[in-house]
């Protein structure tokens, strides 16, 4: 096996050769400790103790990324392309900021979005399953995006007024909600149900609109739920039923369906289907 | 182009000539500028070192707007309609507390909201597809308004009672619990998920008595949920199917519908599939 | 009108006729007053400056109210079946805490349960459409009562596992580990994600399994509300589509259906469907 | 009756006979007992004073429970079959532990796990529906078991990134971000709407992001109720429709179907509404 531009893309970009599969498992395992030590050095009492060796591991990984990054762009056929995808951005950002931090102190921190390069491992696995599902997700929360706008747009401008509203009720007794911005900081705390406690109203009114706030909170965080399952259903339906029966072009079959369900025609299988039936093993 | 009514109802009322987005746009601009010096205001810092400014702001602010509201008034056909309109109180709301400030102290923060009158954006941006989903939303919330009534009364009832079992149970021992309100206030902080901690129970009967609760409010926290899914499901399968009969236009077929359901007229089967779709282009 | 049993049954259990309207909106009002008292007692401040006021009212209610429960015993045709109701029991807890709190002090407080009797205002104020959503409801959390079941039974079982994980892990750094039921405490707060923080982990580890815990918690608090939607679906769906055709026997037609959507026959329509179609005005 | 294998595997591995009912009752509340005793003896008060007999109680509690999985282990066909399954290991897992803490202080109480033994409870009370409600939601999590591990992955890349976002915003004026595992462990209390409170931002900066984090976790818990709510339909719209067919005993007939969807064959239509409402006991 030559080193030439072919052998090294298909060693780096895919997984279907013992090495190449070799090459992405080696490569999630140093992402894996390359964001531990980053994670670890942030720690004080093991900075004290390792704080050299973890920046001399560091600066190992970003150069084995580095070498890993201009192969990358050598050896593909479109290098500008891969240079613009998600991939390739995500691949730049996990090595640049080292390189700052000679500059920037702290930006070394910024190193954790190479956690990013691991979602890579479904496609390293060969789980064309998962990423079937993944794709599922995703079309489901964009054919959502704009339900999922227009109700944080409307979450947002409640927030902004029960927040001064607060402010207005509890202001001048409690310092949690000294300003607007604190009271609205806490009226999202309260209206996504995370509810801290580091800001609590103490005034008997000011408990009262909380309730309402709560109440009102608790039957808001239904709309995206309800919204996300709708549109999973949605996917969900439209991914199985895309074959009609070619008799009568009834739809609605199952996904395991071999004969249409209303005239009774011999329904042909089609990839799509028996990717997804093979989930339920007869 | 004259300063006469129509012209002028053209550009603050629509958003179809460029005119009319331009101001739309700044309208908005302005409107955010004005939430945020309020906001800022209100933070004890700021408001020491830039109080006249944010002050001379805010009365700039309201003049911009009243002459607006009156523009509003007086080009409109029908003024007493939009005066009484959602918008149209929304609209005087927005400039009256800095008037009533001059009286009452404080009042200026009920300026937020104007902030209700940023969702005209969705209208500005020409963003139909938004408000049709706002309207399935509050379609939706509309025809479970009755279930979530239902709903919120049994669970204010047993707020009220668990309040008080624990105020038995704890109030002896716990500051927290010192009155039923006080523990109806944190029953509902229990029940909602939102939990703050500024009230939690000390003594073992307590903590069991919450374990129940909480339990429940785990269950019940499923209900409006349901009730959402199962309404927007409603509201989403009565707008996909818009084949409308040719005889009665009646709308809402099912999908397999041969005859018209209202009318038993013959339905001829459209690219309905292909409508559904449309949602993700090509 | 007469002073008759049947007079009075019919002011006191019936809302058709204006008496017995005007008696049940009364009735309610007395109700929400005594509850407020109550309420309103258990605050000091309030209970040293208006105690007594609140004692005489606390025993004007209950007397009024059990002259009410007499009046019921007597002229209701079947007593002992009234008795033995849920709203004859509610009713007769009711006035029974204000008799006991002569011997046994503080039990007056379990007068709240009048609440309860709140909930007949649906009965009332004829909203007949609120019974069939309640019903709905209830039928939906019935048919769910055996999958909640296993469902709770599962949570408990993993809250007693991991509370005592905790224990092992936290309970010699921590005093709010210190025993094994405060830990099943904690996890009952965390996996439920009302989260208090009153009880919070401080070890790397115990943070770490905390951590696990609280992701868990988050994908389990989908199982209720998956399997009450589910539920509320189902019953909705069986109320809706109870006619047949009695030509194609087809099911599954829309609420608003006069026509068959398959071989286009008249459908008769039956009460039941005009009731619950007549949510959507044509 | 001898005391031979089957009679003792009868008694102690099934239910049908009062004697095995009696056996499993016994069982169900001496595992309760031992598990209680566990739990108390943990808390330090009670351990003092009854310190000596909870060991002894435990002592007796394991001996019993030793004879009785030896018995299991002696009176079954395949020993090692029964020593692999899953309430095997638990049996096994049940009894080790007191032995354990003979040599390893603390051991004990892992004792706990037995609390997992107490869900043969469905089996016992011939609790066949709730066996079948547990089958359900367990096939629904299964079928769910890859999108939850997209979604989990998703949220995990989510909380590293964020957590560490927070630790470079806060982390200099704020001891509670003082590493980046710990900013991640307040990212994860906050995504999931925990919320303990005990690290909480206090920078305006901190405030704002963690405000976008709120927002955003509350849209994400969207996620996994739609998956499971979408998996449970499914696993109950199979279970539903039992219909089998006559020719090739397939099920999962849709219910207006005709033909069966394998091999084509004409259904006979049964009494499959009336079968679907069994749930319901008339």
């Amino acid at each position: 096996m030559g080193f030439n531009k072919d052998t090294v893309r298909q060693v780096i970009f895919e997984a279907d050769t013992p090495a190449g599969k070799a090459f992405d498992v080696w490569l999630i395992v140093l992402i894996l400790l390359s964001v531990g030590a980053v994670m670890l050095d942030s720690v004080d009492s093991i900075h004290e103790r390792w704080g050299t060796w973890l920046y001399a591991a560091e600066w190992m990984f970003t150069i084995i990324f580095t070498i890993e990054y201009g192969l990358r762009l050598w050896c593909i056929q479109n290098t500008w392309l891969y240079a613009r995808s998600f991939y390739g951005i995500v691949d730049l950002l996990g090595i640049l900021p080292t390189y700052i931090s000679l500059w920037v102190a702290g930006s070394q921190y910024f190193l954790v979005v190479r956690v990013l390069r691991v979602l890579r491992v479904f496609r390293i696995l060969r789980m064309v399953r998962y990423v079937g599902e993944a794709e599922l997700i995703s079309q489901a929360l964009l054919a959502s995006r704009r339900k999922i706008t227009v109700f944080v747009s409307s979450v947002l401008a409640l927030v902004v007024i029960f927040g001064s509203l607060m402010y207005l009720v509890e202001g001048q007794h409690n310092p949690g909600f000294g300003s607007i911005p604190d009271s609205i900081y806490w009226a999202v705390t309260t209206m996504t149900t995370v509810g801290y406690g580091d800001i609590t109203p103490s005034t008997p009114l000011g408990r009262g609109l909380s309730t309402i706030i709560m109440i009102m909170g608790y039957g808001i965080i239904a709309v995206p739920t309800g919204i996300v399952t709708l549109e999973l259903n949605e996917a969900n339906r439209r991914r199985a039923n895309t074959r009609t029966c070619s008799a009568c072009s009834a739809e609605g079959h199952s996904r395991e369906a071999t004969y249409c369900w209303r005239c009774g025609q011999h329904l042909y299988r089609t990839e799509e289907t028996g990717d997804g039936a093979s989930d339920n093993p007869p």
